[in-house]
Protein backbone atom coordinates (compact mmCIF):
# COMPACT_ATOMS: atom_id res chain seq x y z
CA UNK A 1 0.00 0.00 0.00
CA UNK A 2 1.86 3.25 -1.04
CA UNK A 3 1.47 6.41 -0.06
CA UNK A 4 -0.46 8.52 -2.57
CA UNK A 5 0.29 12.01 -2.80
CA UNK A 6 -2.75 13.09 -4.52
CA UNK A 7 -4.75 11.55 -1.66
CA UNK A 8 -2.94 14.44 0.63
CA UNK A 9 -4.14 17.13 -2.01
CA UNK A 10 -7.45 15.02 -1.72
CA UNK A 11 -7.83 15.20 1.99
CA UNK A 12 -7.05 18.93 2.19
CA UNK A 13 -10.17 19.31 0.15
CA UNK A 14 -12.62 16.94 1.05
CA UNK A 15 -11.25 15.78 4.75
CA UNK A 16 -14.09 17.20 6.04
CA UNK A 17 -16.68 15.31 4.78
CA UNK A 18 -14.87 12.45 6.09
CA UNK A 19 -16.44 10.77 9.99
CA UNK A 20 -14.27 12.15 12.56
CA UNK A 21 -12.94 8.53 12.96
CA UNK A 22 -11.93 8.23 9.29
CA UNK A 23 -10.30 11.48 9.00
CA UNK A 24 -8.13 10.44 12.16
CA UNK A 25 -6.95 7.44 10.56
CA UNK A 26 -6.22 9.00 7.77
CA UNK A 27 -4.87 12.09 8.86
CA UNK A 28 -2.54 10.25 11.26
CA UNK A 29 -1.35 8.04 7.62
CA UNK A 30 -0.89 10.76 5.19
CA UNK A 31 -0.33 13.61 7.48
CA UNK A 32 1.90 13.11 10.50
CA UNK A 33 3.58 9.72 8.01
CA UNK A 34 2.60 6.92 10.78
CA UNK A 35 2.80 2.95 9.34
CA UNK A 36 -0.11 1.09 9.86
CA UNK A 37 1.24 -0.51 13.12
CA UNK A 38 1.36 2.90 14.66
CA UNK A 39 -1.85 3.95 14.24
CA UNK A 40 -3.22 0.18 15.27
CA UNK A 41 -1.87 0.57 18.02
CA UNK A 42 -2.58 4.11 18.72
CA UNK A 43 -6.23 3.66 17.92
CA UNK A 44 -6.31 0.44 19.68
CA UNK A 45 -7.07 -1.18 16.65
CA UNK A 46 -6.02 -3.78 14.03
CA UNK A 47 -3.91 -3.28 11.26
CA UNK A 48 -6.56 -4.39 8.88
CA UNK A 49 -8.83 -2.39 10.37
CA UNK A 50 -6.57 0.67 9.62
CA UNK A 51 -6.04 -0.66 6.62
CA UNK A 52 -9.28 -1.08 5.48
CA UNK A 53 -10.85 2.57 7.06
CA UNK A 54 -7.68 3.96 5.40
CA UNK A 55 -8.88 2.16 2.09
CA UNK A 56 -12.57 3.31 2.26
CA UNK A 57 -11.64 6.56 3.36
CA UNK A 58 -9.35 6.96 0.10
CA UNK A 59 -11.99 5.87 -2.16
CA UNK A 60 -14.86 8.23 -0.86
CA UNK A 61 -12.25 10.99 -1.12
CA UNK A 62 -11.59 10.07 -5.19
CA UNK A 63 -15.40 10.09 -5.29
CA UNK A 64 -15.81 13.46 -4.36
CA UNK A 65 -13.11 14.41 -6.84
CA UNK A 66 -14.86 12.48 -9.66
CA UNK A 67 -17.92 14.05 -8.86
CA UNK A 68 -16.75 17.89 -8.28
CA UNK A 69 -13.43 17.91 -9.62
CA UNK A 70 -13.07 20.93 -7.09
CA UNK A 71 -9.13 19.63 -6.18
CA UNK A 72 -8.40 19.58 -10.31
CA UNK A 73 -9.77 23.51 -10.44
CA UNK A 74 -7.88 24.26 -8.15
CA UNK A 75 -4.73 22.91 -9.08
CA UNK A 76 -5.65 24.92 -12.42
CA UNK A 77 -5.49 27.76 -11.27
CA UNK A 78 -2.52 27.13 -9.43
CA UNK A 79 -0.47 26.33 -12.10
CA UNK A 80 -1.38 29.55 -14.14
CA UNK A 81 -0.84 31.65 -10.87
CA UNK A 82 3.04 30.05 -11.02
CA UNK A 83 2.49 31.20 -15.12
CA UNK A 84 1.68 34.57 -14.06
CA UNK A 85 4.66 34.96 -11.45
CA UNK A 86 7.29 33.80 -14.27
CA UNK A 87 5.22 36.79 -16.59
CA UNK A 88 5.91 39.24 -13.39
CA UNK A 89 9.69 37.86 -12.80
CA UNK A 90 10.02 38.73 -16.89
CA UNK A 91 8.61 42.59 -16.30
CA UNK A 92 10.92 42.73 -13.15
CA UNK A 93 14.12 42.13 -14.98
CA UNK A 94 13.08 44.13 -17.98
CA UNK A 95 12.31 46.93 -15.76
CA UNK A 96 15.37 46.80 -14.11
CA UNK A 97 17.46 47.32 -17.00
CA UNK A 98 15.57 49.88 -18.00
CA UNK A 99 16.24 51.98 -15.07
CA UNK A 100 13.97 50.24 -12.50
CA UNK A 101 10.88 52.49 -12.71
CA UNK A 102 9.43 52.32 -9.01
CA UNK A 103 5.54 52.28 -9.91
CA UNK A 104 6.25 49.40 -12.53
CA UNK A 105 8.32 47.94 -9.28
CA UNK A 106 6.16 48.19 -7.16
CA UNK A 107 3.05 46.55 -8.52
CA UNK A 108 5.21 43.96 -9.98
CA UNK A 109 6.28 43.06 -6.18
CA UNK A 110 2.67 43.44 -5.30
CA UNK A 111 1.72 40.84 -8.04
CA UNK A 112 4.16 38.16 -6.65
CA UNK A 113 2.83 38.68 -2.95
CA UNK A 114 -0.51 38.10 -4.34
CA UNK A 115 0.36 35.26 -6.05
CA UNK A 116 2.45 33.74 -3.28
CA UNK A 117 -0.47 34.18 -0.84
CA UNK A 118 -2.58 32.10 -3.19
CA UNK A 119 0.05 29.48 -4.23
CA UNK A 120 -0.03 29.02 -0.48
CA UNK B 1 -38.91 32.45 -0.83
CA UNK B 2 -36.19 34.24 -2.49
CA UNK B 3 -33.83 33.78 -5.09
CA UNK B 4 -30.03 33.52 -3.14
CA UNK B 5 -26.92 34.65 -5.29
CA UNK B 6 -25.04 32.80 -2.97
CA UNK B 7 -26.69 29.33 -3.64
CA UNK B 8 -26.37 29.51 -7.17
CA UNK B 9 -22.98 30.23 -6.53
CA UNK B 10 -22.50 26.82 -3.75
CA UNK B 11 -24.65 25.32 -6.67
CA UNK B 12 -21.51 25.70 -8.87
CA UNK B 13 -19.38 24.11 -6.64
CA UNK B 14 -21.30 21.36 -4.96
CA UNK B 15 -24.18 20.78 -7.07
CA UNK B 16 -22.64 17.14 -8.29
CA UNK B 17 -23.33 15.76 -4.89
CA UNK B 18 -26.89 16.27 -5.28
CA UNK B 19 -29.13 13.48 -6.30
CA UNK B 20 -30.31 14.04 -9.73
CA UNK B 21 -33.72 14.95 -9.09
CA UNK B 22 -33.01 17.41 -6.78
CA UNK B 23 -30.42 19.06 -8.88
CA UNK B 24 -33.11 19.27 -12.37
CA UNK B 25 -35.21 21.51 -10.00
CA UNK B 26 -32.66 23.26 -8.19
CA UNK B 27 -31.23 24.14 -11.37
CA UNK B 28 -34.75 25.54 -13.25
CA UNK B 29 -35.24 27.42 -10.08
CA UNK B 30 -31.32 29.09 -9.94
CA UNK B 31 -30.43 28.68 -13.39
CA UNK B 32 -33.15 28.66 -15.71
CA UNK B 33 -35.15 31.06 -13.44
CA UNK B 34 -38.70 29.56 -13.53
CA UNK B 35 -41.15 29.54 -11.49
CA UNK B 36 -42.16 27.32 -8.49
CA UNK B 37 -45.17 26.61 -10.10
CA UNK B 38 -43.53 26.12 -13.80
CA UNK B 39 -41.58 24.12 -12.29
CA UNK B 40 -44.35 21.66 -10.63
CA UNK B 41 -45.75 21.94 -14.18
CA UNK B 42 -42.77 20.66 -15.40
CA UNK B 43 -42.19 17.98 -13.48
CA UNK B 44 -45.39 16.48 -12.61
CA UNK B 45 -45.38 17.32 -8.74
CA UNK B 46 -47.15 19.81 -6.54
CA UNK B 47 -45.76 23.35 -5.71
CA UNK B 48 -45.03 22.75 -2.26
CA UNK B 49 -43.29 19.83 -3.44
CA UNK B 50 -40.93 21.72 -5.58
CA UNK B 51 -40.78 24.37 -2.69
CA UNK B 52 -39.81 21.53 -0.08
CA UNK B 53 -37.08 19.80 -2.74
CA UNK B 54 -35.82 23.10 -3.48
CA UNK B 55 -35.49 24.26 0.60
CA UNK B 56 -33.75 20.77 1.05
CA UNK B 57 -31.18 21.06 -1.97
CA UNK B 58 -30.01 24.30 -0.57
CA UNK B 59 -29.58 23.09 2.62
CA UNK B 60 -27.01 20.68 1.50
CA UNK B 61 -25.43 23.09 -0.23
CA UNK B 62 -24.82 25.42 2.68
CA UNK B 63 -23.91 22.33 4.35
CA UNK B 64 -21.34 21.27 2.05
CA UNK B 65 -20.30 24.91 2.11
CA UNK B 66 -19.82 24.92 5.91
CA UNK B 67 -17.79 21.60 5.77
CA UNK B 68 -15.54 22.24 3.16
CA UNK B 69 -15.56 26.16 2.75
CA UNK B 70 -14.57 25.62 -1.02
CA UNK B 71 -16.55 28.03 -1.99
CA UNK B 72 -15.31 30.97 -0.17
CA UNK B 73 -11.74 29.52 -0.79
CA UNK B 74 -12.56 30.08 -4.67
CA UNK B 75 -13.94 33.60 -4.05
CA UNK B 76 -10.68 34.33 -2.03
CA UNK B 77 -8.76 33.61 -5.26
CA UNK B 78 -11.20 35.52 -7.63
CA UNK B 79 -11.09 38.44 -5.06
CA UNK B 80 -6.87 38.51 -5.30
CA UNK B 81 -6.92 37.88 -8.99
CA UNK B 82 -9.19 41.15 -9.39
CA UNK B 83 -6.58 42.79 -7.64
CA UNK B 84 -3.36 41.40 -9.25
CA UNK B 85 -5.60 42.68 -12.73
CA UNK B 86 -5.29 46.24 -11.53
CA UNK B 87 -1.81 45.73 -10.63
CA UNK B 88 -1.20 44.68 -13.71
CA UNK B 89 -3.29 47.63 -15.32
CA UNK B 90 -0.93 50.13 -13.44
CA UNK B 91 2.19 48.63 -14.91
CA UNK B 92 0.75 49.05 -18.45
CA UNK B 93 0.47 52.89 -17.84
CA UNK B 94 3.11 53.52 -16.58
CA UNK B 95 4.99 51.13 -19.43
CA UNK B 96 3.19 53.31 -21.76
CA UNK B 97 4.64 56.53 -20.32
CA UNK B 98 7.65 55.17 -20.07
CA UNK B 99 7.26 54.60 -23.93
CA UNK B 100 6.05 51.02 -24.41
CA UNK B 101 8.44 48.49 -23.43
CA UNK B 102 7.43 45.63 -25.38
CA UNK B 103 8.86 43.03 -23.21
CA UNK B 104 6.70 44.56 -20.52
CA UNK B 105 3.74 45.32 -22.46
CA UNK B 106 3.50 41.22 -23.62
CA UNK B 107 3.66 40.23 -19.78
CA UNK B 108 1.34 42.30 -18.73
CA UNK B 109 -0.94 41.23 -21.43
CA UNK B 110 -0.23 37.81 -20.31
CA UNK B 111 -0.84 37.96 -17.28
CA UNK B 112 -4.42 39.52 -17.78
CA UNK B 113 -5.16 37.03 -20.07
CA UNK B 114 -4.27 34.21 -17.12
CA UNK B 115 -6.21 35.67 -14.37
CA UNK B 116 -8.99 36.32 -17.49
CA UNK B 117 -9.19 32.69 -17.73
CA UNK B 118 -9.30 32.38 -14.16
CA UNK B 119 -12.01 34.09 -12.77
CA UNK B 120 -14.48 33.24 -15.48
Amino acid sequence: MAKDLHITFLLDFYGDMLTEKQREVVECYYNEDLSLAEIAEEKGITRQGVRDAIKRAEQQLIEMEERLGLAKRFRKVQEKLTTMCDCALQIEAQNEKNGDDPVIRRNVEAILAYAQELVD
